[in-house]
């Protein structure tokens, strides 16, 4: 059985709805990520049994081919992908989802040449699971989230910016306060960051708080301001979705015919002429 | 006293308002569900005087009777619930509340059968009570909240989604940072999650927390995470309601009739021919 | 000094801007508040020097004598307050405030009669301070706030009513799998309760959590879903702040005068007829 | 080299885009701020090796040396940048920015007039990372959250005086119900504040809490009030963005041209005579 180049990127790359061998591609490939993800995760247990050892060591074999054998092929067919490219391979290999790809199949190659286990890296995979939502109907609401995000996303980093500022603070005044009182909780400021952390967001394990009267004060501070670091994403990302809706709104508005074929005003149902 | 079935299916169906034995029959059971909750937690105590223990397995087997009454007067009247479906006794059997009212009496019938303690099922009469919200002025609002969810529910699934894959790989992250320093605490990834869940949800219990640097980054930045996982679904429903608030007020602004009986814009007060 | 009875009304209920006595007079009540507030702070700790006590006590004689003076006041005047009311004085006694005032000055003249120290009730006097938002520029988002609960306020019942269900669904489950395992943390639904509250709100002391995995599925799906309890209020009374504010803006659109003195649409500029 | 007086003051200042000494400078400031605040951080950490500290030490010498020289340029400078003013020098010093500048240097002179420890106040050195939101593009982000502040002051204003009262209200009632059961952890009203507010926040660290049952009962009250606290400022900021949004589309929907060149209404594209 001989297969187009054409054909193939057709089928290991996102097909059109209804071409039959992309979807099946699609779908087998998820499941043997899902698989992958069970086996990691058992694999993180204690006194597993010895077959049971050996059939995950044979199963991450296989899966290592059989991503190998994808990755080789998305990069083959790299020039469908981007056509009119000038380096199609090179920009295919420098791709998010292809990095991700790599760091998770490079490993098993790698384990005499590195130290270090980097088989922890396999757990990247799933990241892969985010194209289960690129196949279906959730397409939509992932497409409307990620615009919001970007179209915010000079708000989101601001807040961020100032939550880490304020962090950075409150742990510095916190390391003076409580560092004479309980020196082995607050030894430096970078240690004093984790009780800002846990406050700020509310977390609050009980490992660390502080213990002096002013240390307390601040704590409520920045666990009172911690109420407004909820807000303000939460105001922002509202607004977004909102700005989201009735932009589309609009648009829909100013295409949708009147009944008598004509443009009509969303608002009063004037023709527009 | 003889009903007919058709009465009975109004009387104890949700029945049209004003029809006094259909309302006294909702709150009998209303009634009889609220008792039967008590009856749960009060039996759920230790060292109970044996008259009251007594007391209760009597009122047990009173509900029981009673419910098991209203669900064979349900069946009975399906056919006037589903009319023109070709199997309303089915369809009635798989509807969820029937389900739920099932589930809440058949324990009864089956300690000899089934050998665990099926009796903690009696709790499911819970769910009954969210008709006391369809009984009255509530059930606009519990419709809207529906309406809001239902026409979110591409969004919300998708932040479930990926709450599920930050959760796993988190908890995976974490076990291969923190199971070395803390192998009690963090034995594997499954265990490992309970700590991911406490810290995205800004819970914090303390019983688990990372003790290593990496592992405190680590969770730090789940922590933060986590106010976007509240922002994130805020801004969801946020916009959700206002679009079915302006959807609502558009209807009402292109029905509501001008002062000369002419129907006008919401937005300009002009006449819309 | 004869003042009328209309005088003191003007003077003891909130008056016209200007009015200095008035103002005067708010403004001492409110100071008053402030030092009974501080007095019942600072009698709470322990050891105070004894010259100190007696101050206090005397503090609270004084105190007791002006707020009943007031409240004898405003009850004489209350037929200004509620002109053509049938029985002002009654109305007067049985509102929220009075109702108040009359639990923070009514211990005083009954330690004798009641056993127990009604004294804490003092503290009561807290609620008369809401009337600082009363007196200036705040007036406006007070109202604003109310205006948005009360017009959501058929949501908010939902919302809180489910939280009620949920919150006693999870204890009962919670009390069945985690009472074996510890039947101290867990002994009973009521007792549950506790843990189902602090999980769902996602304050987790850490006092109370489940050690079973059963128990901790449970605990990590009540902490999910505490993320769409803060959801839900949020996006409900982001609706209703924006209702709020567009009717406004529309109000304020149709009342504008354009150019030409006439009003036009806040939309298209357009003059309405 | 001599610099003219106005081509420093806009050097120092924030220039016009493209002065490329202007915008060395500022980013030369920020380095400089930067490495202050590592070696803010860096001198926190316990035994220090000897070289280290002596290079930290000199490090903050020449800090002090340019952080002063810039002050004295900017205060030189300073009737430029209030031209007009009667006393810019005055009006300089007493602007926010101007007072943290000098609270961050000013210690370094004082040593040995103050008794204590001001070197901490070099921490304020992070206010001016502020700054680096206004060099670039977030500097409309930074404008329109502090805008949307500002245009909300009164409501969160009010907000956070009933979080107070609350909180006051709160640990009163908690101070009476438990102090008898835990004197040492409510031993006062005040000390009862960190129980309240690390309960409202849904902070709950786990090291204070009630063990009494009423005790418990207002704690699950607090909280869950805590969820309100949230969702309010949440609704008050989304509503506060979406106003600044709205306002922004229909000044630039008033003001765009049509395709005829012509200005036309943001919704039924209708021509604006």
């Amino acid at each position: 059985m001989i297969l187009e180049k054409k054909r193939i990127f057709e089928i290991v790359e996102k097909g059109t709805p209804g071409d039959k061998a992309s979807i099946g591609f699609d779908y087998g490939i998820i499941v043997i990520i899902v698989l992958n993800i069970a086996a990691v995760i058992i694999s993180s247990f204690n006194d597993l049994p010895e077959p049971l050892k050996q059939s995950l060591t044979i199963f991450e074999y296989i899966s290592i081919i059989i991503f190998t054998a994808e990755y080789v092929l998305r990069l083959w067919t790299a020039p469908y992908k981007y056509p009119g490219h000038r380096f199609p391979y090179l920009r295919y290999i420098g791709s998010f989802m292809a990095l991700i790809d790599l760091c998770a199949i490079l490993p098993f190659y790698l384990p005499f040449i590195v130290g270090i286990d980097l088989r922890m890296l396999r757990i990247l995979r799933l990241f892969r699971l985010l194209r289960i939502l690129k196949l279906n109907r959730y397409n939509n609401a992932v497409e409307l989230i990620a615009q919001v995000f970007r179209g915010e996303k000079e708000k989101i980093f601001t807040t961020i910016f100032m939550t880490g500022l304020m962090l950075l603070l409150a742990s510095s005044v916190m390391y003076y306060v409580e560092n004479t009182a309980q020196p082995d909780k607050f030894p430096n400021i970078i240690a004093t960051l984790w009780w800002a952390v846990a406050t700020l967001t509310t977390v609050g394990y009980g490992d660390v708080y502080p213990i002096t009267t002013i240390g307390k004060v601040l704590s409520g501070v920045i666990a009172l301001l911690g109420i407004g670091l909820v807000a303000l994403p939460a105001g922002i990302i509202s607004s977004g979705f909102i700005k989201a809706i009735s932009k589309e709104e609009q648009q829909e508005g100013i295409r949708a015919d009147g009944p008598a074929g004509k443009r009509v005003c969303p608002h009063c149902g004037k023709e527009i002429e």
